[in-house]
């Protein structure tokens, strides 16, 4: 059983905690938070010591590997910290908001062969990863467009968004990561446009877009479209869709319940789509949990690695320059 | 051209008589109808003279081959006088609601070669074919079981159930026809229950039921179910399920566009199915002339023989005997 | 948290206790098998004691109430040992083969108030449960028809089907309960055809059958329709659909994924159905637990009432009648 | 009825005179094409008389109104000519791959009241017009996202990609007028990106592309993403979305019948897409004709416009010159 520290008990913290203790071959050893009352809910539901710092989880000889759900602009330093204590991590996204604190981040552990996840979770969704396949083993031939629609249930709270970085770095930073997960090749040049259409006197005020479109190509031609919405009504939408020379894969949207309904006016008529992300990855934050598990116990590549946390948000800056200077950005400008 | 006569003008004769006037291989070449105006209307939109008998129309130079499309009750007769004037004959189901009557007219054409095709027109239609191939093609292996929905989309009139010779007889006939069609052998048991749930006082009156389940097996066991409704507020729920020892087939049911709706409280909200028979099995009707066509001019078979006719009257009267007796009924207790 | 016992710790005991680990308001607090590594194998994943008998789970001060998942003739026994114990029940289907031995089960444990819940866990399920909304809040009228599709994706092992009670008492027992259901009301008429078409000769080696088709009318004339085969190709095929004065409900079948596939020959592919019953129902086995630990907890019904496994039986025997009789079988005939 | 002249008898005026003959308030008048054979094979099919010269249509007195079906570069010419002779005009698309050519025609049939109506009959697709109606009725609230997916069944040949104008002018310009008809407001900035994935050659020595996605913005901020390809192996894959602030509606994809398969590797397979053209928007040509023969006789507006036609061509010269310049254009630079 792979003992885990988890530091950061809020939402997603508590979650990857419970998902750990249910976990067949880990077990939560040690919990963490700057708010002494998070962790201890997290405690009372899994059993595990409450440390009163990430310094006692690192240096616990209960914990063999750390999951870091904290705040965003703290991820880097514990991430450091970690390594330093010999302890094998998966940290939530984004490794910073920062590039250069990333690659001053990079620098520091360039030297450790401990696994470093980055939890770009739904590249383990079943239904992505079956896209994912029929990519990679040439089911659809070659890929040629891939388009991710990806809009969340409802608007987040404006604290949320004060502090997310903006929608490129806080929200598509999933899909650019699904695209370079799908596409198997860097994007090489990046389009985007952003609009102020669900809460423009608060976009405006934060400088920031609710609604994003983005286009990037390979150096081979090969076209990714990223489809976003701070606010779908209808749930939480989240597709991806491949399409090649041989044919087309599409991970389609899930609900709750598979119950559909006739009247006079209508048929069909099914729930809405699951929401959050919590529910609509729930089988994808299990098996991130066990490519981590695998990665520490068997050496096995970790699912997302750390480079992949650094590109997803190179694209991001690349989009956020395609918008504020209206034009075409090469990856290459950022880095 | 094969010029064809058009003996009966109201609501589906004269829907075959357009069917006919946009064949490329067919033109509509007499009309005929008790009542003048009828013909009068389908003589306007087809350009085919109104004729002042069936007997005009069987011994018209011009017609080649007749459809039959007027009261149930004067099929037979025409049916006979058509063989006996040489013309090939498409007649509507039923031939007759009495299966003596049936017989009569078999002997009294038996010794035919022209081509007699009886108006089964679901055969044609597009998925259900699907289905039939899929079971003769062995695609999903030998065939098990069988589920044929077939729900009305709205009650039919006082006067039209007075006459139909009940449910059985009128509306489960085009499932027995298509239950003999997809098994391709014959049921030898039939077993109905009926209920009086949509119009109770009606059907008492009418000693008739609205509702209705038949299951019907063969001798080596496979097992037919065939459910029905007067009235189903979606629409016209026509669908057809095989079930096999490698898998299962399954004609679904067609909608006028594929617009789906999602909102607040619901995803994939669908228009409601289309109604009623002349729009659903659209591609059948032109399907059914065209086999006609074919048998008249290239000797093909036709699409549903006489035999199909009287088969399917049968189980309908096995199916009868079953309700009154609340028992398995043997279709050779039928004849 | 609610200390339950469980008896049995076969594949279901199994898939059970480690349910009742990770139920946040239960937990495991023995288990016992006739056979004591099977015994270990769920203490080692759950950490509850292993004891030597049921006697001395039922003694247990740690054991609140206790879960019956042991071979089906012991289930009777052991509810009543349980219920004498003073501990609240939930006992896997069927409570016994027997209705005779359900009867006086039933006598013996007459007197207590204890919870006593029958796992006949589809009830549970989101899909089937929001049928069962549709049809209770009137959002589909007056039901009409209830069509239940249940097919197994294997063929089972013949050890199994030596000791099932035959398809009626181990498979179709599920939909008699799921009918009874969403009915609402009971069945008075029952009328079942059976066929041996995908294992003939074990079929009457065994007197059994391995594909079903029962009939049941309720007094107001309501259709419930049973469709049952033991080996479905693609998966797990669990469908209810239920059709009213207003509308119809679905209950559409579930797939590990949502990945769909497009080819030369084909669109929309999808993967087969989940398969088998604990995968495709483990959200319906939560809730079931769930249910359980309110009724003991809570004093709230429970979802599944012994009268409940008690009438599924009467309604097998009553189509098992219909099978041996060829006839309509009055539920009363049976008890 | 109305006399429709139809000048060229190629696949498309072949298709147009067969819907025109079968049209209940239309009748072809006359018949010419450059090439006397194919004239006269819809002649055959029509009972029309083939003319001499496209004049000769012009002054026939049988002739009300004129289709014009012929080879691009002739379309001004004659709609020039048919408005002089006093014919209302349905013109297929485009009105010329030149800009200039189409303000020219605009100028000298600026004074004219009839009719002019442009072909761009994806507009009269039903499920494409739910989507409109679903939006201009407010059903999804405001509109967000616009995805137009557009891509072709098989390549087409050498021959027409020469002539064609490139794919933007060709093919995505039913995109953009889709685009147009639906945001309801004219897109002001265009952004392109094309590669040549399919045949890298053959677009190489053509200079065009094969693969293209398209992004427009309105001044409003409204997004619209155009998605095509040349080749999809499924068939004519045909998709609208529309999100909103209140839901989303799309116009899925249709398939030449409804019959789906399982088996044990896969579930819900189903046919490939219809394909073509011909077949998938058989009711939109239907529905075309009706509103164009409803503008001639009721003095209904159009469907499609020559402004509309014009503004898809603008679009397209917009998109091509992003493409080129590997810019945003703004659609003022273009006219």
């Amino acid at each position: 059983m792979l003992g885990i520290g988890v530091l950061g008990c809020g939402r997603i913290g508590a979650m990857h905690a419970a998902n750990i203790a249910a976990h067949p071959r880990a077990h939560v050893a040690a919990v963490y938070d700057i708010n002494p009352a998070a962790a201890q809910a997290v405690s009372d539901e899994t059993g595990a010591p409450v440390m009163a710092s990430a310094a006692e989880v690192f240096t616990s000889p209960d914990v063999d590997a750390v999951l870091i759900a904290t705040a965003t602009d703290t991820h880097a330093d514990l991430l450091e910290q970690a390594i330093a204590a010999g302890k094998p991590v998966l940290c939530e996204k984004p490794i910073d908001l920062s590039l250069a604190r990333v690659d001053r981040c990079a620098a520091a552990i360039a030297h450790t062969t401990l696994p470093v996840q980055i939890g770009f979770v739904r590249r383990f969704d079943p239904g992505h990863r079956a896209v994912f396949e029929a990519v990679r083993d040439g089911t659809i031939g070659e890929l040629h467009q891939l388009i991710i629609t990806s809009r969340d249930p409802g608007f987040p709270p404006e604290a949320y968004l004060e502090k997310s970085g903006g929608i490129l770095r806080d929200m598509t930073i999933h899909d650019f990561d699904m695209a370079r997960y799908i596409l198997g090749q860097e994007p090489t040049r990046v389009f985007a446009v952003g609009s102020r259409l669900i809460a423009p006197n608060l976009m405006n005020a934060l400088d920031d877009e609710d609604t994003i479109t983005v286009v990037m190509t390979t150096a081979s031609g090969k076209q990714a479209i990223l489809i976003n919405s701070r606010e779908a009504t209808y749930g939480y939408d989240q597709r991806v869709e491949a399409f090649g020379s041989l044919g087309m894969a599409v991970s389609e949207n899930r609900r709750p319940h598979h119950m559909v309904l006739s009247g006079s006016t209508f048929t069909d008529h099914a729930a809405p789509l699951l929401n959050f992300f919590i529910e609509r990855y729930r089988e994808a934050f299990d098996a991130e949990i066990d490519a981590f598990v695998d990665a520490v116990e068997n050496g096995s590549p970790v699912g997302v690695s750390y480079n992949d946390g650094r590109q997803a948000l190179v694209l991001a800056e690349a989009a956020l320059k395609s918008l504020q200077d209206g034009r075409i950005v090469d990856v290459s400008e950022i880095g």
